[in-house]
């Protein structure tokens, strides 16, 4: 059985990721306007089925895309197509953040790194669905281009599904809890989380300005080695083949979480990089990190609180979730507070020490396959630990679940070790690949 | 020698401190309108002067004023004139940075504090002047009101002045490093620099996630009362006297730092607490928090090569200081990152223990008086370790140096502690005021 969306090429049979884009729009061989009216065709094709855009306007599109052909040096992403997730600014479309009180309002102002790519020639396609605010795991409209019926997992739905698609070459997401990653697991395609702050947070919603941060898609692993350049990343060794890499295979505390079908994903990738000549070494953490989902609830909390503040005092209606953060229902205090935030910096300095021992760690990227339905998407219970260590975490596709639906492994290095966790995603996603296909 | 400004009363002789327009708003002793007439009468009389605002529309202050007395049931803020800093996000007045690129720029939302404040009744009085993207030490046009040849401190420039000439009741700044705390400092009034997100930065132009804060000024203790209300700080033992209190005397690693005339004011407000039954307790910081300065720098170099990277790459001509901040010139490695957040969060996790020995620290706001000219907005050195600890900061005016230029006293809590700072800031500042009087 075989869900998997032909996302490589348009109708036309020009391929649509980034490294293809602007390979192209450099040498001339397309233009950025081609490239835009060749993603309007996918974006006729799947968006009536996909829903994956709030905003989207062709005519914004092409007039972007010809700017970029006017310009006579092109920019390291001239024509790179981008969905943007909905609570994400940018100066020419709404920024709704799924929600009555912003719905149709204008920012002004570009979300810094939409600033920073429209500088390098990118273009936005749209503004991708968000769960309210990218804080609630109700689900939007979006579908998982893999099954329909099936959710795109959350908060950044639409960002996730359009790149999985191919209506969009890179997608721009955020990540609270497990809102980058997950959606990355369950539509087959590469997700980034950077290392907290490398990347500016300036123009997104905030919720926990501890853990949220931006986060990106892509379906070709050397997308986000342009964008990891554009974005100035630190640099840091980088293998070049899996052979002799230490690799931690982490269950997290929460391990129980993780369905079988994920289990047995992580056990194929292990023996998959194994095969390849790396060394896979269990990982027990120690006790601490058994404290560590609590102190994100904690935290989130905290900051959650403060955040909606604003909104809760200037929306009568809105809902619940956002009225108990602010009247802290969960009775979070100064003290737990406090503890959780020192319970969260031992632990970063306690993995720093650990990933001393190794290259990379492995661990999943969501519990298991996409859930049925669009009520909810999904659990980030898998993912919020790496959230609050602000570690890059990078999802890599390959293998496929009972349901021929996407299960994503995620490799995790050190703060500012980014490219590292990208190198090694787009060495394993091959061999992941290979095994997805054996299974079936 | 007195440069004190008449900042209680206007030329009607209605004082225009919150606590007092709300008392009046709300018994109808006075309408919103007519406080807002008053204060642009105190505009009109200083602004010249001092300059303080980069935009004010007197038309658009009455229309908020009238909009506030339409309300039936009044707001606890109804009528509370604000300056805000021209690095926070208005709805309906230009946000610039006191930047080329931003001139006249409109962000359509209002940063989520102003937010909050207009929920509660108050109105915005203009938008004040800042340092470029509030990150400079490099003055603006304000002057300060006390003594028009000196600076009124930065980068909050704006925002203190314009509370400590009467024009706005309340002042919004930020704070990296001492850009709240030590305007305060200098133009002698009360300044707050609450623990960190407590009160959400959504909206404020971003240099350092970890450091930046919103800062709050008012002549009037109370004023701060009202808005940790509004704001919904954690309630805490505050005391009601300063007898018993104890209160830790602390010279911070950088008193070097420290001018002749800002030792004597400590030393006399140790003096005018014992007085008043406090003890005054010599704190002795353990080793590592020496090295906390430069873990602030190292901090604020690593975050803000993320934060202007988009400015830098959308504006050719931006400032030296922004390119070399991006082109990561001091070249901060992931190690001395790693190794700056680490030191910061161990010193946090000690001050927090420290502080179960006290119920306050009294510490210098400033290294001594407002310097002379407009060039440099003086030194943050004894501020910036308060910011990197995350803790609130009250400071406390009443006190002078030998030019007659004010002197504030910091006092600092542990985080969550604003309410008890806040109390304490309270206290002193008329016993302050007296030990000013008699040296005088």
């Amino acid at each position: 059985m075989t869900h998997s969306p032909d996302v490589e090429t348009t109708v036309s049979g020009d391929p649509l990721t980034a490294t293809a884009i602007v390979r192209d729009v450099t040498s001339g061989a397309r233009s950025a306007a081609e490239v835009a009216r060749q993603s309007l065709e996918v974006v006729a094709e799947w968006e009536p089925k996909v829903q994956a855009f709030e905003f989207l306007d062709p005519a914004l599109v092409v007039a972007q895309a010809q700017g970029v052909d006017r310009v006579a040096v092109k920019g390291p992403l001239a024509g790179v197509t981008l969905a943007v997730k909905d609570v994400i600014a940018t100066k020419d479309m709404p920024t709704g953040h799924n929600t009555a009180r912003y719905k149709g309002v204008q920012t002004g102002v570009d979300a810094a790194c939409v600033d920073t790519l429209r500088a390098a020639g990118a273009i936005v396609l749209g503004k991708a669905v968000t769960t309210e605010f990218a804080s609630t795991a109700r689900g939007g409209k979006t579908r998982n281009p893999h099954d329909l019926t099936r959710t795109p997992g959350g908060s950044s739905s639409g960002s996730a599904a359009a790149v999985a698609c191919g209506m969009a070459a890179v997608g721009l997401g955020t990540q609270t809890g497990g809102s980058t990653i997950r959606p990355a697991s369950f539509n087959g395609i590469f997700g980034w989380k950077p290392t907290w702050n490398v990347i500016s947070r300036e123009g997104l919603k905030v919720y926990s300005l501890t853990c949220d941060t931006l986060g990106l898609y892509a379906r070709d692993i050397n997308d986000f080695d342009m964008l990891a350049d554009v974005f100035d990343l630190d640099p840091c060794d980088v293998p070049q083949s899996l052979e002799g890499l230490r690799v931690g295979f982490c269950r997290t505390p929460m391990w129980e979480k993780a369905e079988a079908p994920m289990r047995a994903a992580m056990d194929a990738a292990a023996l998959a990089l194994k095969s390849a000549g790396a060394q896979v070494i269990e990982v027990e953490l120690p006790d601490i990190f058994n404290g560590i989902a609590e102190a994100h609830g904690v935290i989130l909390a905290r900051e959650g609180r403060s955040a909606f503040l604003n909104e809760v005092r200037n929306t009568p209606d809105i809902g619940v979730q956002y009225r108990d953060l602010v009247s802290n229902a969960r009775g979070i205090t100064p003290e737990s507070a406090r503890a959780a935030y020192a319970l969260a910096d031992r632990c970063r300095a306690s993995f720093d020490e650990i990933m001393g021992g190794f290259d990379v760690m492995m661990t999943p990227s969501s519990c298991g396959e996409a859930p049925e339905g669009l009520e909810s998407t999904g659990d980030a219970s898998l993912n919020s630990m790496w959230t609050l260590l602000q570690v890059p975490v990078v999802s890599a596709p390959g293998l496929t679940g009972p349901h021929g639906m996407p299960l994503g492994i995620s490799f995790v290095a050190r703060r500012y070790g980014d490219r590292k966790a990208i190198k090694v995603a787009g060495l394993a996603a091959p061999l992941f690949e290979q095994t997805g296909d054996d299974l079936t």
